[in-house]
């Protein structure tokens, strides 16, 4: 019944199967082995374009900022919502790697508006030399709060920043869950709606620690390479970052753990908004859950072994991922029936 | 017959299985499990001190420059053997991390001497705040030209550094090769020989990506987790690079593994200086042999399949793992024959 | 009728004389010469301490950047006003210096409130290493809208900050102002009411190039010299900065200077705030006045020729300076009344 | 009788005479004023093209670090002679600027050779990202051991840099000395030459604090501005910084200054190279000489209180000015004349 995060999960059987059959034998370091290049043709089919240049990482941070850095100069700007993983939980690690500056904006749901972007970009940076830049917009997809762009928004976002000279990253820790709901093709919603580079997460959805940066045309990696380098991210025994990709890409694995962990985010919410005085925040469209509920039950349900985190005053997170299952979803909503009955 | 590199050999099969045995069940994140806290305990034995600070990373390059950075300032320069992995291998990630210089020193055998040392104390910022000012001295240890500091050597070392106010940092990439050639404890030449922070290495070894940063007293630590953190190099299923690690010291595997590279590199060295025109650069006390020959030995030997790298003219560096295997050993030898006689 | 900013203004007569003075004969470099000697002294006088350290500097931004860099960490933030200077007009050098976060809060009138304050220090960097941890708390004074902090209201906020172990840094590129508005000592306002580290600002008041930094504790400065030297900010001929100050401090000339500017704000505001519709921002306590007036009249006081900046919509900035004559503000005062009533 | 360097000396006339006249009346901050357009024209002409990006500083060190920082990614590496300013007077603040590294060469006299940068570009770098790569060939004229390269010197070097794609740096602290001994076009060992950015120092021959980044080809500064802002060297009331400079530039100025400098080195040369056992390093062509003599002549003239600094053993560095008297050279010889006579 632990809630806390997805990185609470382990790993997927079949990521660890890839990992054990690819322990054995040499191969080339940095990338020169054969699951590397495996990676770069299921990223290149499922993105549904040969134009992508791929970075195996292994951490979300990581992938975050070396992104950034490759993309943006030092004096420049990131635009991102003020909950976004980039602005609250990588330290200064944005700062280190770009030298820049993140300018946090508010958006309901944890997305951005166009009219909050434009405002952004028109007033941000006017005084020339004297002021950090615009140059890149960071999305979230799914966002911090668990809900998800749909196409057409990132479209008009990234048509917008891309107007004013502004790069767009994605966020993607949780861009299989936002696939998931969206039913989509991941084209959709990256290169085909003006993504210039994504942090394409998997280490959240059940693999142990991988991630990949691609970039929407080969030659907007610039000198990712080098920078990744610099670093500290570039893997000597590559193949184990890869390998892990490779199988969360082999016959839609990333989309069937996303799923079950969408679905089981799914259940939560109904079970748990027949409680008398519960409610959502915001709609819950990925695998993340923030429930509103009397601060009495909140704290009855801290008593219960149950696993989360509380949030603002008056609602806690719950997080589901591929492994969790039916029965801990049970649990909870028993455990959370008898809390609300108590309290009230 | 791959001698390229110890990070071309997989993993060993006491790794592979202690990450598929961690890679079910829930374990809190960032450190917070029990594979974390057990590798701690089995360092401390290994190292015979409690008074340890122990942090895992996924990369050489990481545990080195996050190190340096968090044991000198921006002003500082590091000294280190002009040879040395952070000096010719890291890109500009030393700067990047450290902000300030590496002051690369000659030295015969990839070892530096105290008389080089000596001299570059007394002569390297002596003009104050014009100049960057000697902070760390770095060893490496096995070096890159295959040979191990003595307890005594860096006992002498680190007694000088200390002296001008220098930190002492040890590169341990192939540290498991150097216990097993001199069959000390790991205390003897790290912190009872003055070492302030030593990059454990694992990686090489054995492990798929697995590294610790141990720092000698809990004190010297200071600010490293934050420092960690906005490299990024901190993981959030730190269980997977824990459980590498822990499987490494389980039961001495890592001196196991590292007796067996260091061996098959001693068997390589004599059959291959028992070859006429062959012989050693260095001598031959980890898992690197660099052999000189004739340069036409050389370039048959480029033809027959067999990997290496060509050094200086007339010498190639070989390089053994825990996967090297008597028959590769035994077909290198028999190449490297043939070659040696066809071009004589 | 230039009002555009106080850095318009040239340079006072007594601050020419002292560098023409100045100008002939040897002098020892980078700060050994008789000039910076006798800053230090003067310094210690008007700010009643000897326990001082004292760094010249030519330019605000090099003063307030240089400064946090000193007293954080590169994973630490500072709390700032949203409209400072190190916020909105430094580009990326405070990330660039400190290797850290900015956080800008609101606060009415250019100040922060206890209230804010202590909100963000109990907010800010609750989740550890994820997180930046608020390490120094940045005030200006006076502030970018004209205001005037207390000696009270700074002690609160000293206090608070240093509760939470944070250090104080003063942006004092006006501090001259403040204090002719306060009548108090200097001490009153920084190290009796906790401040640090202080940007003794003098360009805008009469200097061509020249501000101080000052530590408030010789042990405060830690490294600042060795990094003021590696951002490009020592001067071989230090004596050029030096001497600027020196005069700029003799005979209460700083503050003869400032009072003129205030007194010109002074005359200012109340001519205007005479005028149908016209209003303040803010009280006017420093040498800035944000005067609220119909748009109409904004627009035709853009076409006299007056030089001002617009603010807000509806608002216009004027900032006088120690060059600002009588006629000046008569004749401005005379085309704001022909366009008030043109407009009316 | 002080020749320890030639920051020792004041500012001359005709520079104290240019601020004084700049210090009254308004002028619009940030470099929007006449003085600096009037450099911009200067500089065009004593350059033979108006193809030129000139951006003032107020140090050496700036011009440099800010220099580098906008030629050169931070994976980048800059050659230059293990002798020159960048490398050994400037702390960290190449690294801090450019991120990236500094690779010290030998060289005779200060001067960098076509084969010892030959050998550089074909060696360093050779392995990808896992190295710095050279970037960037910095060159100093007149160097550090006061000799001076020729027109066809520079075009040599430069156009093994371009081929190898790295850009041209010089380090013009002491620029109009080598143009005073060369008599040759500034456009000559410049742009002509193939440099591509010039620190053109003025501080060290004249002027209080001026420096001017000369970017050959307005294309070629990039983001220069963004990176001078966020390093903190753009200055509000840039006129005061730019009238030294064009009084500098006015009517030959600075290479009438400059000649003076050379003349007085010159006859020091003559003079003391005529003493028994004093001798030469290196060609006088500049401001400064090194000259040897026994080392216990150097013990009798440390007493003499003439002002210069030991060199290597057996050597010492005199450097004169564009403020050095005939006087002070007859001094010198005087007491060297004793010196050595005792001694022997």
């Amino acid at each position: 019944m632990i809630f806390n995060s997805d990185n609470v999960a382990g790993a997927a059987p079949e990521i660890v199967a890839a990992l054990v059959a690819a322990a054995t034998g040499p191969a080339m370091p940095y990338g020169a082995d054969p699951w590397t290049a495996s990676v770069e043709k299921k990223l290149a089919a499922a993105f549904e374009t040969d134009d992508i240049a791929v970075f195996p990482v292994a951490t979300g941070t990581a992938a975050n900022v070396t992104a950034l850095s490759a993309i943006m100069p030092p004096w420049g700007a990131v635009l991102c919502h003020e909950a976004s993983h980039i602005n609250v939980d990588e330290s200064s690690a944005p700062e280190f790697y770009t030298g820049g500056r993140l300018v946090g904006l508010a958006g309901e749901g944890g997305k951005l508006s166009l009219e909050t972007v434009e405002r952004a970009l028109r007033t941000i940076g006017q005084r020339g030399v004297h002021q950090v830049q615009p140059r890149v917009l960071s999305l979230t997809q799914a966002t911090e709060s668990g809900t998800v762009y749909t196409p057409d928004e990132i479209r008009a976002l990234s048509s917008l920043a891309h107007e004013k000279g502004c790069k767009v990253q994605m966020d993607g820790a949780r861009f299989a869950n936002a696939i998931a709901h969206l039913g989509c093709s991941p084209a959709d919603v990256t290169w085909k709606a003006g993504v210039d580079v994504l942090s394409f997460g998997a280490t959240k959805n059940g693999c142990m620690a991988a991630e990949a940066v691609i970039f929407f045309g080969k030659d907007k990696a610039g000198d990712y390479a080098n920078r990744r380098k610099r670093g500290g991210h570039l893997f000597s025994k590559m193949r184990f970052i890869s390998a892990q990709l490779d199988a969360y890409l082999e016959g839609g694995l990333w989309l069937k753990l996303a799923r079950h962990a969408n679905d089981k985010a799914a259940r939560l919410a109904k079970g748990l908004t027949a409680l008398p005085g519960f409610g959502l925040l915001w709609p819950v469209e990925a695998n993340e859950l923030f429930v509103t509920m009397p601060p009495a039950v909140i704290d009855r349900l801290s008593t219960t072994g149950a696993g989360f985190y509380r949030w603002d005053e008056g609602s806690i997170r719950l997080v589901t991922s591929f492994a969790t299952t039916d029965e801990e979803v049970g649990q909870f909503l028993s455990v959370a029936a008898t809390a609300a009955g108590a309290a009230a």
